[in-house]
């Protein structure tokens, strides 16, 4: 495969299609767009023109061109990914999506809003909530992400226990395909069995089956009660425990979010923030809503006692709204958190079986004993979705540290496996496990995600390099 | 395209694979076959063999054979569809999967269920039920319908407004391929983005894409409390008008169901059964469950309220589980009561926003007149998803019928299109709507289904015929 190069020429066409300031070139911005959140310098690659489209029209237009020039092209959101999936491997055309950021049509009626790919997803949430409805399935990192990232992403957030990830409210989307054709697939509809559901597939596929440009997003009324526990255990295992006992007494809440004494304590320091942890070696975090302030009242407690009666230290109720925004603000940053602190490492996204979350803990811990790093964890523990982060001990030297990266998440993944699990839950394959997939995955099923990609994109310009390999296979 | 035919070297070689017990080349036994529950003889056609595997290893021998000699295959659950899915068209061999209908493992503590793909869908429940579980998915025909079938419509039901329709349930699905691969997709997994969502791209594809053999499905817990509503209106528009109004309210009930007069009078005639439906000219059955009675209560009341303000003449609280049980009942058997009562019909199975409803109501009256036909109407109002049939006055001759229902149909698809709808919310295209898809649909989205088509099933064998031509296109 060799692909087109970005000439002079090129860049004029680009230039006549969004305009003379739409198209950037110059080195230092072009360097802007070769990174995302993914850590590790090794896989930052910059593109040879970053174009900002404003329309449809345009990104259509673009990737007619690129397809003429085989250029490959690298669509972006607000770059917060951590697979590297908008990283342009392969340089050629990136198409930033920041300008496409317009409300199109807010819909009460049909509870819904359709907005711009690159709508800030707090944006979107914004607006709604002015109508006492929300956008259920908005990713942790809802601040800076745009409504196209989650999407390509089917990111999940901290309500999915409850309500789902981003996929389940997406009903419609305009998609600017591999071969430059605009189609919308799906619609404000409750139910559409009219063909093969392309919505979907779409959701999910990292920017390598087309450009998603425009969204009917689903909103949910806003639940008139919410309360939240912040509750203390000993050890990461014995909060993990607890987590498939509570889901099978039958409450479902919003969220359980879990944090290891590592992470919940980098990411204080970070915020400047302090949480009631006195010799706390892991907390859940635990959210419940709905309509009825004392049916809330009532899961809260029974969720309280169970804690109680299963080892847990200490349970908190937040107080109020502003308690309650200080803890989600240190689960959420996290992840920023470690990077600061730690900028050498892996943040894994593995997720398994709910029942099977105990299993995980020992094997991390294992892991970490076996290979000399540290693995703190936190995640979505009521999804099965754990965030192990495998960090760097400063002590060891870089060609170690590669090869028992490498060596631990082989042995993380086959393990997780072995679970019934998948390596990502809500992060992506994207560039950063690519190599890792076949490893854990039946050849059949990728031959039939390689079969799709070849059919929609012959000449495998959009987002190449990510997911899976294309030189191998049929 | 040319097929192969089922010789009697094929019949040896399939009778190898299954034995001989298991493949019917009689002609009474092939006859049975030619149907599904879509009404209209032209319509029918039937297989060269009915095949009963026993194993999904059966299967895909079989899929391996018919790709060897070109013979299409068309998979068969219990033949309750109403799209013409099941039939097949170019004969050849059909795959019954009513022998695989084993429960593979009942998970109780990741609240799931694995079963064979024949399981009717009935006994899945009563085998959760006990448990106190349901399968929220299920759709009307849960009496005889199976879950593979389930999963080929993407099925929905009368829970669909809270609780989304099948494919929301489906956690993960073995599949035979086109080429007679076995592949699982997805897994016990609340997210799972490790590639691209192949599961949701099987799910709705109505055995055109392979041949579903297991399907893991999630179960929910059973709402301690559930309440039903039965109100009569004057008018079919007088009661699809308070519909969205209702889901405005921020209410979310289990489902909205609608009937016409027509409708519920044919099913009552059917069942021997009585409604309370005097001056009656349509009626809502509305049914509210949740884990608090205090909670499901209030939400009746206020629905109740509603519906006395809008024009309803009497709302009557169904007051056990008796009674409720008749008047769903009454809903559930009113495709059947029409087959019986005016066999020469089209059962349709629009779907609009649900804030567009209303506007459906005039213009099948205005339909009506136009064609000199009946058009009675009923189904998931909640969901947008309308059951309008066309029935054939008796004095009408063959010939007018056929031609005013063509242009009847064409006219309904293109006002649905207009709305922002399409013309299957949960039956699916099959046989009987694939010449109208291209009609209301952007020829890019059937292409895209096209090309998926052709890169799975390079023989086109796997349930030729359906959805869409193969002929034209790319």
């Amino acid at each position: 495969m060799t692909y087109g190069t970005v000439t002079a020429g090129v860049v004029a066409e680009l230039r006549a299609i969004v305009g003379e300031k739409s198209v950037w070139i110059d080195e230092e911005r072009l360097e802007t767009y070769a990174h995302d959140e993914t850590s590790a310098e090794e896989y930052a690659h910059a593109p040879e023109a970053v174009v900002l489209p404003t329309t449809t029209e345009h990104v259509a237009a673009i990737v007619r061109l690129a397809n003429h020039h085989h250029i490959p092209i690298t669509p972006r959101g607000a770059g917060s990914g951590l697979s590297g999936g908008a990283i342009p491997v392969f340089g050629g055309i990136l198409i930033s999506l920041e300008r496409m950021d317009k409300l199109i049509d807010l819909d009460l009626d049909n509870m819904t809003i359709t907005a711009e790919a690159g709508m800030v997803t707090n944006d979107l949430a914004h607006t709604v909530a002015e109508h006492g409805l929300f956008f259920a399935g908005y990713p942790m990192s809802v601040e800076t992400c745009q409504i196209g990232g989650n999407i390509a992403e089917n990111a999940g957030g901290g309500k999915a226990v409850k309500y789902g990830v981003t996929g389940r409210y997406v009903m419609g989307l305009e998609l600017v395909t591999p071969t430059g054709d605009v189609v919308w697939l799906g619609g404000k509809l409750a139910k559409d069995v009219s063909g093969y559901d392309l919505k979907q597939l779409v959701i999910g596929s990292e920017g390598t089956l087309g450009i998603v440009t425009q969204a009917i997003i689903k909103l949910t009324a806003y639940p008139k009660a919410a309360s939240d526990l912040l509750v203390l255990f000993e050890s990461p295992r014995a909060a993990i425990d607890l987590v498939p006992r509570m889901l099978r007494q039958g409450i479902v809440p919003t969220g359980i979010e879990f944090m290891d004494r590592l992470s919940f304590q980098t990411s204080c320091e970070y915020l400047n923030e302090t949480l009631p942890s006195e010799n706390a070696g892991a907390m859940l975090l635990i959210e419940v809503d709905g309509n009825d302030p004392a049916a809330v009242e009532a899961d809260l407690l029974a969720i309280g006692d169970l804690c109680e009666k299963h080892g847990a230290i200490e349970v908190y109720v937040a107080e109020d709204r502003n308690a309650v925004e200080r803890v989600w603000a240190v689960r959420r940053n996290i992840a920023e958190a470690f990077k600061v602190a730690s900028p050498v490492q892996s943040l894994e996204d593995i997720v398994v079986p709910v029942a099977s979350i105990p299993d995980v803990i020992p094997e991390l811990e294992r892991l970490a004993a076996t290979y000399g790093m540290q693995i703190p964890c936190y995640g979505h523990a009521g999804d099965g979705n754990l965030h192990a982060t495998l960090v760097k001990d400063p002590a060891m030297d870089d060609a170690t540290w590669l090869r028992n990266k490498d060596a631990c998440l082989r042995e993380l993944y086959h393990f997780v496996q072995g679970l019934g699990g998948k390596i990502s839950g809500e992060h992506g394959i994207g560039l950063k496990r690519k190599k890792y997939l076949p490893d854990v995955t039946n050849p059949v099923e990728i031959d039939l995600m390689r079969a799709i990609k070849r059919a929609w994109d012959p000449n495998l310009i959009m987002n190449p390099g990510k997911v899976f390999e294309l030189d191998a296979g049929p």
